[in-house]
């Protein structure tokens, strides 16, 4: 792959994931169980895809890691958000201390939490749980120009890259927090997708129409302001955001170690936007783990050719659809290790 | 309510939930969560319920009781199910020795299972967590008149009345096992639903479209064979399945009891139906799990108002889209018991 802005690093190597044999064994082990033929539904798609991922009929999911990639962005002083700035950190507090929806989630499942500072405007104590990768306190206001530099968004893949490669386990749950992100991802999905802003622009965090229809017009001057950008990462760097740059660094490592991804929400699926225009096969290691109410989502999921697993009108982010979806992808690994067939069970099929 | 059929006892007497302070207190509660207003969906719809459910602002969901109904069907005779009769009995084999799709999603939830024979053609040994509560071998053929006796009927629901009274726990997830058992639940939504039958049958365990005009055509003859039947008991009996009766006294006897039922699929929206027609606010216990891909089940949701959790494409029955779903309820109590508030955390509100 093409790597403008980095000339010094490679970005990690994603390969294709096609293994014929391994597939069809894996529909035979799911066509044998005890149930009508294709009874099973998207809980036997599941079940191919955590095979496939993991290169075993057996699959079995590890230590499984979410984390929360946090930062500010200088468009929120724009008025794009209905929450303001300090949100952001404060958020960090919360996630740390385990108040926050996602902790939470977390928690309940047995998933680790880890929160990274990629660029919060604001100087956190040390704490446990909390990893500082910070490339500056919040993103310029890309309405003016570029979000990042090419140097800062190169930092930013590679904390990404590094911090996959400390995580224990086989998965990685796709969490984010930051005060105006949904004004990045949908410029991204805007740019990349070949898509009008306006169809991928929405309420965020709580936007009434007129709202909206601000967002809207400084995310127009957005991508204007930044209108060179074309290929990949200079269009990451100049849409983008820290937590963004730093996650898409995130799912190439995780894609490369042939980890199952879990992604959330509109801002996980613009950085999965991302790596998959620079890899195509990272979309095979990832699992859309819902569809959220925010406008852009649907659009940007059928984008990417993607079905989620739930649809439950959420708007929260942070990686709480991930958390909350985590239990069906244990189910399907389950489906294909612990289930009786028709053979083991004495079952007689049809006829 | 009027009792057709027993005079000499009494169904389970279901009251009104309504407690418009206890709503307010929980609404509250969710409103001071730690996300944007309504960012929650679905999620805080179901904490909502559950709070009802339970009479409380901190529910917590305790033994959590997974009760598989399982029977013989008269008009499997006629050809209306793809798999053999026989496959009933070895399935309660199945599920007693944990191999089934609930027996392995139950087990990873730690959800209790207990079977019932309400009407197996075959005789068991006994076995932990197997129920013999016979009321036959199977229903006579509805094609040619009842299914069965009113005193049949009367005693299944009276079964399921005191196997409910049994169990420990709050919450009851409904689970079923019967070849044929799609065509009484299709007769009982088209009878108690004034809806053609041909748009309630479906392919069940895998007919084909000529299978499935041939089963559409029995089911037809079914319902004319019990022109006479109207109220809900007396649909039960003549339409009905030992299982789905059995069912029925024990949605009648969790919903006095204000246990969570979690519903699954098309046989126990059938039950659920004909429960609801007997006493209304058994809905007001009810959370729907999932819509199946059985083509009956999505005009029975519509018909229930139901809004289910998931849509994954199953068609497993047994329970496995309840078991599926639990961790979703879980989660909706862990939002309302552990998530902080923006007070708690230090958050700013939305100015």
């Amino acid at each position: 792959m093409t790597n403008t802005l980095t000339p010094e690093f490679d970005l990690p190597i994603v390969g294709d994931l096609h293994d014929a044999p391994l597939a069809a064994a894996l529909q035979h082990k799911i066509d044998r169980k005890t149930v009508p033929h294709g009874a099973l539904g998207r809980l036997a798609a599941l079940a191919q895809r955590l095979g496939l991922i993991l290169g075993t009929t057996e699959p079995r999911l590890t230590q499984p890691q979410l984390v929360v990639f946090a930062a500010d962005h200088g468009v929120a002083a724009r008025g794009v958000s209905a929450y303001p700035s300090d949100v952001t950190w404060q958020m960090v507090g919360n996630f740390v201390a385990g108040g926050a929806a996602v902790s939470v989630l977390a928690r309940q499942h047995g998933i680790a939490q880890t929160v990274v500072d990629c660029g919060v405007r604001h100087d956190f104590e040390p704490a446990p749980g909390l990893l500082v990768r910070k490339i500056g306190p919040g993103t310029a206001d890309f309405s003016q120009g570029p979000a990042m530099s090419a140097a800062q968004c190169a930092d930013a893949l590679r904390n990404g890259i590094e911090l996959v490669k400390q995580l224990p386990g086989n998965a990685l749950l796709l969490g984010e927090m930051g005060i105006g992100n949904t004004s990045p991802a949908s410029c991204l999905a805007a740019r990349l997708g070949g898509i009008d802003v306006g169809e991928v622009t929405g309420a965020g965090t709580g936007l009434d129409s007129a709202g909206i229809a601000r967002k809207t017009a400084v995310l127009r001057e957005a991508l204007a302001a930044n209108a060179g950008a074309a290929d990949p990462l200079a269009v990451l760097a100049a849409l983008g955001g820290f937590e963004i740059a730093t996650m898409v660094g995130s799912v190439l490592q995780a894609s490369a170690e042939r980890r199952v991804i879990v992604v959330d929400g509109f801002i996980a699926s613009s950085a999965v936007l991302v790596a998959c225009r620079l890899a195509p096969p990272v979309l095979q290691r990832c699992v859309f783990a819902h569809r959220s109410d925010e406008r852009g989502h649907a659009r940007l999921l059928q984008l990417l050719g993607a079905e989620p697993l739930l649809d439950m009108g959420l708007r929260v982010g942070e990686g709480s659809g991930a958390a909350l979806a985590w239990p069906l992808l244990e189910s399907a690994c389950r489906i294909l290790n612990e289930m009786a067939s028709f053979e083991s069970a004495g079952v007689s099929d049809k006829g």
